[in-house]
């Protein structure tokens, strides 16, 4: 049995690939077979498969057990555990963005100040 | 450059190793240096390097200039964009999360009924 730690690393390995990023988000729309997930991309139905192996051994998806019509489907509880996760880090990404959005008001403060000092100016003053 | 999509695998790609995770918590309660980082794991500094050097090609850590004293710090920009694809799937497991409630639910209903009945037979009567 996997540990929780592997499960994750497992779910963020899945996810590191933009073409398994792309079946996931075209599974959100409902299921689908292979084939109609594979012809939206260059990529041979093998290659494919091996996109959806690692999916599924990352049980981001689901494949029916039916021989013919064998839809995937998304599962989406190993993307909220990843999601609970990385939440873990909110408060830091939230910090640094407020840092950054005071910086920017501080300069644009400054900016303002140094437009009014410059309006104040006697007009008549030799420049 | 790196395109979007890139950097998003890039980052789940650095996310999906437990003892790479493990420094981004350390680092979570503030910078530390590589030996500071080193100490916790039963891994050489050599493999801590190898493992910052994912982090910061990843961005989601930075290193200080200064020759002697290096700390580390977490960069959690990458992270929410991580949590913002994540976000994306987010109605997804609430549903299913609510399928699976009122399921149980369910099954808790017809327990409770099937009790009842059993409860409500004439205890008289042959069994």
């Amino acid at each position: 049995m996997q540990t929780e730690t592997d499960i994750l690393s497992t779910t963020f390995a899945a996810l590191a690939d933009p073409t398994r990023r792309a079946i996931l988000a075209r599974l959100a729309g409902g299921e689908a077979t292979v084939t109609e997930l594979a012809a939206p991309f260059k990529l041979s139905l093998p290659a494919i498969s091996k996109h959806l192996r690692v999916l599924q051994r990352a049980r981001l998806i689901e494949q029916g057990r039916q021989a013919q019509w064998r839809p995937c489907r998304l599962n989406p509880a190993p993307l909220r555990d990843a999601a609970d996760w990385i939440g873990q880090y909110r408060r830091h990404w939230e910090e640094s963005f407020e840092r950054l959005d005071s910086y920017l008001r501080e300069i644009q403060h400054d900016q303002q100040q140094d437009k009014e000092e410059h309006d104040d100016r006697d007009p008549h003053r030799p420049r």
